[in-house]
């Protein structure tokens, strides 16, 4: 594809870590060209974010309904045809409907709104315009996670009995001020959730793609371990998924001396399998009776999805930029496909969007929901 | 010390597995003489053993209570001290109770009991006649295990917020058929639990230990995975500590392709700790803004109770029967130099006993009618 | 930096590896651009992958020489400033001088001649232009080998006593042919060395980087392993340094069964360190009497080097590409800062250079001759 | 095997390391009864460790020639079977030659003696004398290391064309004084050389079992790093074997911060495998385009030798005195077989010996010589 997808980022401006982390993304392969922004409601700091990375400044705009308003009356061949938002989630739904309506794509971080109800009107604005959506949950993007996938729904490893899924953080163990924990702290800004919104999502999500099943219902012990800290740090679950397996989600944000510790283990009747983000270029399984084997990003004996969403051979270590990476371009070479009229190969299409979007906050609404319950179980529904 | 106590053994005959690991440990550290025993209902079975051991066919005995009653009516120097318990959990009680009530020391594998019950009145009877108990929950005779807890004690990483403790095997991932299978699925042999009671407990126990913390309630889910297994044999805990603390056990015999992979992560309000059998000889230290440390065992920076239970320098790999062995030790120690008037030093005392199978007893009991409740959260109570 | 530098690349073209490496190098911290290039020998797969890329047509050129010719025609804002030299080893020198002689700044993959002499001479050229010139030994752009280099040069390991290098692959296990593998073998296109030269001379930049010192005498055993075979496929070298230190280096491409394991090992009086590329985030430190600690990528008690050369947050691995993005980084930086006047950060200007490329074949050299003799040491000279 | 063999020590008193390691390898599986000693040159000391042990007084001995002398007057039914030689290495040969020449089976610690022509001696008595010998060879104890022995034998991985095998220690990195250090940094007492055969031998005889080859020539870079040390403290060799592989062998006391990381990778034309006694109970197997496979010790799926040697379920790790006791169990039911005219199983047979010894003499000698040579390679020979 030597097309370059022409996009707009709203959020991401001086201090902000996510922006970046997506800029670096949209760049790795080639795909994406950054031409517009919003980065800040300084309009002076998103004119000096602007300068930095070398955006006009008529296309820096005040805020986003500017942005999306201004570039929809631009020529089809200067207007951006994608519109990434990485704000706080308190601003995500807004732009991103508007954005929708307004005939653009959209990339959101994680999780896609404030609330269930708003997430489902993306969802249906997303089916009525047939617009892209892409939901940066980072670990799927990871070829390993992917290979983990494929491998279990070849059954192999026979029907899935038992998920744990970890994300240990420590970097909310103290009373923390900063840019990025204050908002996520923040229940007008983050949501009803803290930890559970923030890394719990993620933890669910990959717990999902990784089985190709579904949570229907769970109950979960939500604390908030620091003083003053109005939403969760903290919090376990215990999962039942839709064939009847049953799981346990692990995520903290007070545990102390971890960095990012994503880990995720499967176990069917005739083994298992466990991939950890520390070790990412890795995937064990686990086999009844036979040796244990180590699958490698780049070897040629992995699944159509890890070989996809791969730049380099076996032994050169791909990680966190190159996975976020991965969504970009499979959303990238989606829109191009679709685009040129062409089926978009499989390995293309399998990026997280807004099924995900609306799954992450029925979990984040029935987790919070069962830490104030006394009743053991709470089913979650869409 | 160079005297040697005397022991008996009831269990550990042709086809067990636990009775040969109690006798390595026993020997281990030249401590104890195997003198006695009535090591299977069938005498032949039993008389077969006691030839292959080298005990004198005068001191194989038919049955428990005539081992008890028989010895104890030998001199003094020919009389075991020590009657050492091995049989599935439904013969721990009555054999335990008529050696205590005789004037024996006891060695019991764990669970203590098939009751709560029963473990109380092992512990009331312990109290009344001075005798010692070891129950031999190994994992905390691993050096880098009382490691942790003495690094914990010393609250250098702070209050402790946080649990987690697993225990996933995969051996009874099928449905089996075999000795050691056979009793721990039967309810009239292994009591109201499969692998809570099995290994839960192991977990419990450990998890208490090394934070010096207890359980005071509980939220289970309790699975039995495998069609017509009559016991539990997959289940996740969410626990509270008498501190506040929060924690997740995890403990399952289905977790296909896993051996014995006991493993606990502790985090405090500074830091964290990790250790896991596979790895035994290594205690991770994680500290806030600080690199993780990694301590070894025989190295010169450890505390008392981890080089107490150490016997080769570092970088000398010791393992499960080591680990088996310091509770053999420690409970010989503790009872010579009992005899000899002299005050136990605290690194000897430190092995697990009746307190502690009370105390898995009640876990046992109180998990269980936690999978069975629809509420929440089950008070652990003795 | 808001500026970006033009870039034009020479090789790279359909069936390369290390092209399409340098281009997501260069993309990834939005530095460069790339204008021009001549990526095949071939005009037509020249043109094919320059539209892939986004190359306008008139900047593809039929051979390096009418590339260097034409580029330097452009005005100032047009033309390129640093050229890209990605083609096997036979095709470095002529480019990579005549870009030198005509003002360009030069980007060359390793080994960066097919002599001794001809590395000479393109020093002596760069000494005399005042261009840049950056050698793409990628291992030394990880934060945590630059870690390890300034660890070291603090002393607090003490003076270094032994190095252990080592990089086993096995990709040339059997006889391989492919456009990698082929002129790899090939000594008029590789020179005197084949695993020695490929990977040999990377270990051995690795190790003098990280220790600060320089080899001045080894002895080699040196073998082509696989039949027919025209260069050898295999090494181990003893070392001594110039402060009298001893080491190792390994080096193999037929280690069957590895992929790409780069490690390097230094012990100094007080203690020692480890890296290996598979865990890449990570630098052990080990002391003497203390416990080993564990430095991680992205922490906060790093020195400015790691810091310099990390994007991400501890706990999100970067990798290969980002380790190689850290050359072209600095390289970039460096040009930009020189360009207006201002003194270069040490941090920006810790790129592999000429000095590199020149030791780097006065080791190619010195190896095989030690490989064809009967003497024990061979005096490493420039 | 019902019956245990009677055994006395020489050496192993107060302030030895390895007397003790060796009577709990004796005690481990019940096949030995230490009834005689003479524990110190001290006679007091002697006595002392005795009475600690529990042994008779009248078996307590002022020297070796007393021990040989008076048990060899001793009835068939109380004389000792077996000598275990434990003194520091100028103390072997002699008492181990009276000991052969009196009729007694001979326990060594390595190396066999002081030089190769002792060695060669001693293996002359062993086999005029029929009495076994077992050199205390630890790491060939291992059963991954048995397994990994075996699975070369079986040609699945091919010829071997490459051997790395290390040992780096830390312990002598600083200028130490103690009992161990001191008798090992003496020449009259170690032998000509210090770490090359204190442990140097070790790697080397680890090197020789595994892969079933035997060293032709090596090369090699001896150190004596430490100031005023009167032997080598560090060492590396280029190794060539009968079958034209290569290897190399570093072995290093000064490896400040290492404990003692015994490891060893050997790679063949279609894979490679991998122990360290860090994760004894695993082999990583390594193939050319397959995933790599890690066995586990007490698997189904492992070959007769490490079955043979393993005690306990898998998941249940066995380390250092489990190796070692494995050693004096196969040389026991060696002796036991033999008694009894019996086949003696292979399994059973496999132990170091006096081969083994004189190899690790030749290696000590040629390496030394080696060291101090300007010729590239010396031939290793008997």
């Amino acid at each position: 594809m030597n097309e370059k997808i022409r996009y707009a980022m709203i959020g991401g401006g001086p201090g902000a870590f996510i922006g970046a982390v997506h800029r670096i993304a949209a760049r790795m392969d080639n795909l994406y060209e950054l031409v517009a922004g919003c980065f800040s409601s300084s309009v002076e700091k998103s004119l000096e974010t602007g300068k930095e990375i070398g955006i006009a400044n008529d296309r820096i705009y005040a805020n986003y309904q500017e942005l999306i308003e201004k570039e929809k009356q631009l020529p089809d061949n200067q207007r951006v045809q994608v519109i990434c938002i990485v704000t706080p989630n308190h601003v995500h739904f807004a732009p991103a409907k508007m954005a929708l309506e307004n005939g653009f794509h959209v990339i959101l971080d994680k999780p896609i709104t404030l609330t269930l109800e708003e997430a489902k009107v993306l969802k249906h604005l997303k089916e009525q315009t047939g617009k892209e959506l892409l939901l940066t949950h980072t670990y799927t993007g990871y070829p390993m996670v992917k290979e983990a996938r494929q491998q279990l729904a070849s059954k192999k490893l026979g029907n899935i009995r038992k998920v744990y899924v970890e994300y240990p953080q420590g970097w909310l163990s103290k009373s923390v001020e900063s840019k990025q924990a204050d908002w996520r702290t923040d229940p007008s800004k983050s949501g009803v959730a803290g930890a559970m919104g923030d890394i719990g999502t993620h933890a669910f999500n990959l717990a999902e793609y990784v089985t190709s099943l579904q949570v229907v219902k769970l109950c979960a012990d939500i604390n908030t371990v620091v003083e003053n800290r109005r939403l969760d740090d903290d919090g376990a679950v215990l999962l039942k998924f839709n064939n009847g397996a049953s799981g346990v989600l692990m995520a903290s944000q007070v545990a102390a001396g971890e960095e990012n510790k994503v880990k995720i283990r499967v176990y069917g009747e005739n083994g298992g399998l466990e991939w950890h983000q520390e070790d990412a270029n890795s995937l064990v399984l686990k086999h009844l009776d036979e040796p244990a084997q180590i699958l490698r990003t780049g070897a040629s004996y992995l699944g159509s999805f890890a070989t996809h969403n791969t730049r380099v051979p076996a032994g050169h270590p791909e990680g966190y930029l190159e996975a976020f990476a991965n969504l970009y371009r499979n959303f990238a070479l989606t829109i191009l496909y679709k685009n040129q009229g062409r089926e978009v190969p499989k390995e293309c299409l399998d990026f997280p969007g807004v099924e995900e979007g609306v799954r992450g906050m029925a979990f984040i609404e029935t987790v919070i929901a069962s830490g104030q319950s006394d009743q053991k179980w709470v089913e979650l529904t869409i």
